[in-house]
C-alpha cells in the first residue's frame, strides 16, 4: 500500500477562500487504509484499559466508533449544541470570529472513568481542548487525544496544554 | 445481558413537542451492547462482499463506520447540504413541513460497487429513500438498507418502497 498521507486529499477554497481543506473520505473509501488507522490506533490503546472512547461530531464519529468497537469500549458522542437529547453539560469556546458550543450528557461518564478523545482532525484546536474539558467536568481520566491528522502551523498542540495529543499524520 | 432494547431510552418532547425520541446513546455507550449490534450485522453481511458502507450524518456514521471497519469495507459518508468538501450529487427530498438535500461525493462509488447503506434509525424514511436514490444514480449496486430501530408505526418501510430494510429492534 501506498502511504496515508497519499489518501488525504487537499481541498483548495473549502469552507471559505484561502483555507487548504484536508479531506479524510479517500482514505475511509479504501478498506486498506481505513484499516491501517484503525490498527495502528488499536495498537496504541489496546493495553491502556479504554472503558470509553469520546467521538467529536461529525467526522470524530467515524474514527471514534469503529476505534470503541474494536477495543471493545463504549462509544460517547461529544455534540454542537441542542443535538444530544438527554440531560447535557455543555462548554462555550472562543473561534476565531465569535463563539461555539458542544454539549456531552450528564450521564457520559462516572469517576474515573478512562476516556479516550478522538478526532479526525486538530487545527487550532480550539474544539478538542472544549472538549477535554467537558470530559474533566465529569470527572473522568482523559487518557490521551487521538486525532489522524494534525494542522502543525496552527499550532493546535499549544492550544491543548497539558493535554496530550497524539496524531498519525503531520502537516 | 439484558435485552438490547434495555438500552433505548425514550426522550419525550425531543426534538420538539409530541415526539418520542429513541436515545441510542445508552447503547453505544454499553461496550456489550454496541458488541452485539455490531457482532449481529457483521453476521448478516460478512458474506455479501460488501465493498462499501454508506453511512448517513449524523449517527449513521457511529453504525456505519464501525461496521466497515469490522467487514473490511470502505466507509462513505452522506451527508447535509454544503458538508462535504469534494464535488457532489444531491438530492433534495420533501419533508413534513418543506424540504432537504444529502449528497454524497460523485467519486464515492462506480458502476456496480456493492453498498450498504445504514443508519441509526428509520421513521418516515425519506432521507434513507434520497440516499438509497443517490447510491443508484452513481450505478453502485445497493445490497440492503440496516438500521438498529425501525419505528414502524411511521411506515418507513412503505415510504422505501422496493428498497430492502433490514432493521434489529422495531418499535
Amino acid at each position: 500500500m501506498s502511504s496515508l498521507s497519499d489518501y488525504i486529499r487537499d481541498i483548495p477554497d473549502f469552507p471559505k477562500k484561502g483555507i487548504i481543506f484536508k479531506d479524510i473520505t479517500p482514505l475511509l473509501k479504501s478498506h486498506q487504509a481505513f484499516s491501517t488507522v484503525m490498527n495502528t490506533l488499536y495498537e496504541l490503546y489496546k493495553n491502556k484499559k479504554i472503558d470509553y472512547v469520546a467521538g467529536i461530531e461529525s467526522r470524530g464519529f467515524i474514527i471514534g466508533s469503529a476505534l470503541a468497537n474494536k477495543l471493545g469500549a463504549g462509544f460517547v458522542p461529544i455534540r454542537k449544541k441542542g443535538k444530544l437529547p438527554y440531560k447535557t453539560i455543555s462548554l462555550t469556546y472562543d473561534l476565531e470570529y465569535g463563539s461555539d458550543t458542544i454539549e456531552i450528557h450528564e450521564d457520559a461518564f462516572a469517576p474515573g472513568d478512562r476516556v479516550l478523545l478522538v478526532d479526525d482532525l486538530i487545527a487550532t484546536g480550539g474544539t478538542l481542548k472544549a472538549a477535554a474539558e467537558l470530559i474533566g467536568k465529569l470527572d473522568a481520566n482523559l487518557i490521551d487525544i487521538a486525532v489522524v491528522v494534525e494542522l502543525c502551523f496552527l499550532k493546535g498542540r499549544e492550544t491543548l496544554g497539558s493535554y496530550p495529543l497524539y496524531s498519525l499524520l503531520t502537516y
